[in-house]
């Protein structure tokens, strides 16, 4: 939590903490300034001092909503700056932070973040730390890393957000589940009423209209994969595919607060009209494992611990694993959760690797999202909700929904 | 253009390009990969060569349908990569690059692209080029790097794109011009039938939904700013707002394929019912300059003459500028232009400054947008449209749309 993070930094090490890039799909500066319209800012934050938000002139006043103390860039005379350094962008911009560093009195260890542009700021960057002797520029693995951890623990605020976009992800999936049922069946596949197919590009539209709607942002997209393409996790599904009846169609959806903030994660695996049995017998697995787990999940617990039992119960009922065949394409070829927060995916991971020392504390918010894929079968299931590990350390469902593998059919 | 990325390469004296991060909401990975499902991927180029995207083994289907030679990363066994780095991330991802480097025989100066988080992949490029003593990590400045100058000239199907992105763009602003004026005025501000108030954030709201049932996204957001807001370029407007008649509001949309693709960015400034005077004059002032410098332009002419063309004229009419008065806060205080594609800010650049060497290229596609600005009047004026430098050298507005000031009210 925010509040945690002095003692990170003290664990970490570092003396301060540099924030650049964007408001807006940037988690490390959204976490600081909340959803603004700041298309390019610093913040410097020292150990036990009051974060420091720097910003263009033009962005003054929506820099002053975020409550934080401010510092307009126009102050530091960039073109002026940019003449000194003969019109090197990089070096301008490496002076500019000097002049930062110098009126802040920033020195040590300082912990560099933001998603942006890695070029010119990994060059002024190598130049500052050559230049300042008594500065060390620090890029902080992800595992270890000050904001990473300190975002893996939600507070109430930060739930609340996730939860209320859980709210909208479950009702756009509700909306799609009608939307498809409501379809006609010819030749095995959705028509609509005039007879024409309807088809993935379609249905993909509908998700991004449904969710405008309801105020979320879906910036990753959404996968919707049949048969084959849902036997691969991460295929997103081809726009022109139609949708048949009796194939496993997984559905992943990931929308965000409208703007760019906290994320919700969310899984069903559906078979319009009727599973066949292989499907019905893998789908049922997957659940097996998904309520098994779920069951066992105990705070403050080594994260791996659960992707090692989600392996082995897999393996038990005969699926191949990461765990017992490393390289895998078939059987469980993922991991079992991640957390998720202003970054769709974030701390804790649950790799089960033995490096991985990452718990389940109490305020986490994760996936939990078993699955097993056999794309030569045509199949592929995962079943996945957003968790959250509340302070008393009780799990708890943030958007709960029906699991049904089947949806019926009004025509069939 | 993607054509001129080995002459650029040359010219940088590049042997090898290093893309990293994903696909969407990437333009350095967009520009290679185009819209596909890649949550994070590697992409060599060398000189002459053509490019490999290295992809995740969940992402292969994705990766194919690219047509760009692939290769899988499970294929250098990532979590032995881990165990033999001790657990360590970055100097995991420092074996794997460096792997990757040897495997296609990757040497000299590597120019890095890509936005990403920043901290892991600094620290990661900074051990390998410090590791490998044939290799040397270049962080290109912005307006001399290959990508960005390579991106700053389009091919037709890019500008078809962002043509496309126009007419949902404008369809839109037609859309909202259509809803405000359907409203009734009640004590100075917009009422609906009930009675009840319009405020910002429903029509940014409707902006958003408008945008998705067209197709595209809107991962910026976008600025509806009145009055004291319109005077500051960058200020979003206030969801809380009430929409008045009378006083001038900044209306800045700026879209993208859905998905995350090719942008377009367009503003108009609208009065409901009738303008005073003074917002009127600075209106005539603005579309003045917009119309003598469009009318000005030429290719492969400088781009900062533009800027200085722009700040004269307004200086002539009375109004400072950044050009006679550097720090102001009042008048003209932006640049007039920049360059639209896969970012919504990429070259050329029109800042005046002596070390601004871009030129008005055959094959731009640039915004055009003067404005002023009277925070303290309540006043803020900009027109803006995305043109594009046809090959021939002639100039075309990409999705035009009338300029009026006043938006007639059907109940005034």
């Amino acid at each position: 939590m925010k509040t945690d993070i002095d003692q990170l930094m003290g664990e970490a090490d570092l003396d301060s903490l540099l924030v650049t890039g964007p408001a807006g799909h940037n988690p490390y500066m959204t976490y600081f300034t909340g959803l603004v319209h700041l298309t390019q800012g610093y913040l410097l934050k020292k150990r036990g001092g009051e974060p420091v938000l720097f910003h263009g002139s033009m962005e003054r006043d929506e820099a002053a909503t975020t409550g934080l103390a401010t510092k307009d860039l126009s102050d530091y005379d960039l073109i002026k700056l940019l003449k000194e350094a003969d019109g090197d962008h990089i070096r301008a911009r490496m002076m500019l932070l000097r002049r930062m560093f110098e009126e802040f009195d920033v020195r040590g260890r300082i912990g560099v973040y933001g998603k942006v542009e890695v070029g010119p700021l990994y060059a002024a960057l190598q130049q500052l730390d050559e230049a300042l002797s008594e500065v060390e520029i620090v890029g902080e693995a992800p595992d270890r890393s000050v904001l990473i951890r300190a975002r893996t623990t939600k507070d109430e605020d930060e739930v609340g957000h996730i939860q209320e976009v859980g709210k909208i992800t479950t009702a756009v999936v509700e909306d799609v589940a009608g939307y498809l049922t409501s379809h006609q069946v010819k030749d095995g596949v959705l028509v609509n009423r005039e007879g024409g197919a309807l088809t993935v590009g379609e249905v993909k539209r509908r998700i991004n209209l449904w969710l405008a709607m309801r105020g979320a942002d879906n910036p990753e997209g959404s996968i919707f994969a049949i048969g084959h393409d849902a036997g691969v996790p991460h295929s997103a599904g081809k726009d022109d595919d139609l949708i048949p009846v009796g194939k496993p169609i997984v559905f992943d959806i990931y929308p965000c607060q409208s703007g760019g903030g906290y994320f919700h994660d969310f899984t069903r695996t559906w078979c319009l009209g009727f599973a066949p049995d292989e499907v019905q017998e893998v789908y049922e697995d997957v659940l097996d494992v998904y309520e098994t787990v779920y069951n066992a999940m105990v705070a403050n617990t080594p994260c791996r611990d659960y992707q090692i039992m989600a392996c082995e119960l897999f393996e038990k009922k005969g699926h191949p694993t990461v765990l017992n065949t490393p390289q895998t394409k078939e059987g469980y070829v993922h991991s079992l959760a991640h957390g998720v927060g202003l970054a769709i995916h974030e701390g804790p991971t649950f790799s089960h690797v033995e490096s991985n020392k990452d718990r389940l504390l109490p305020g986490s918010v994760i996936t939990h999202e078993p699955g097993l894929y056999y794309p030569e079968r045509e199949i592929g299931v995962r079943i996945e909700d957003t968790l959250w590990v509340r302070p008393d350390g009780n799990l708890e469902v943030l958007a709960d929904y029906p699991k049904d593998l089947v949806l019926q059919m009004k025509d069939m």
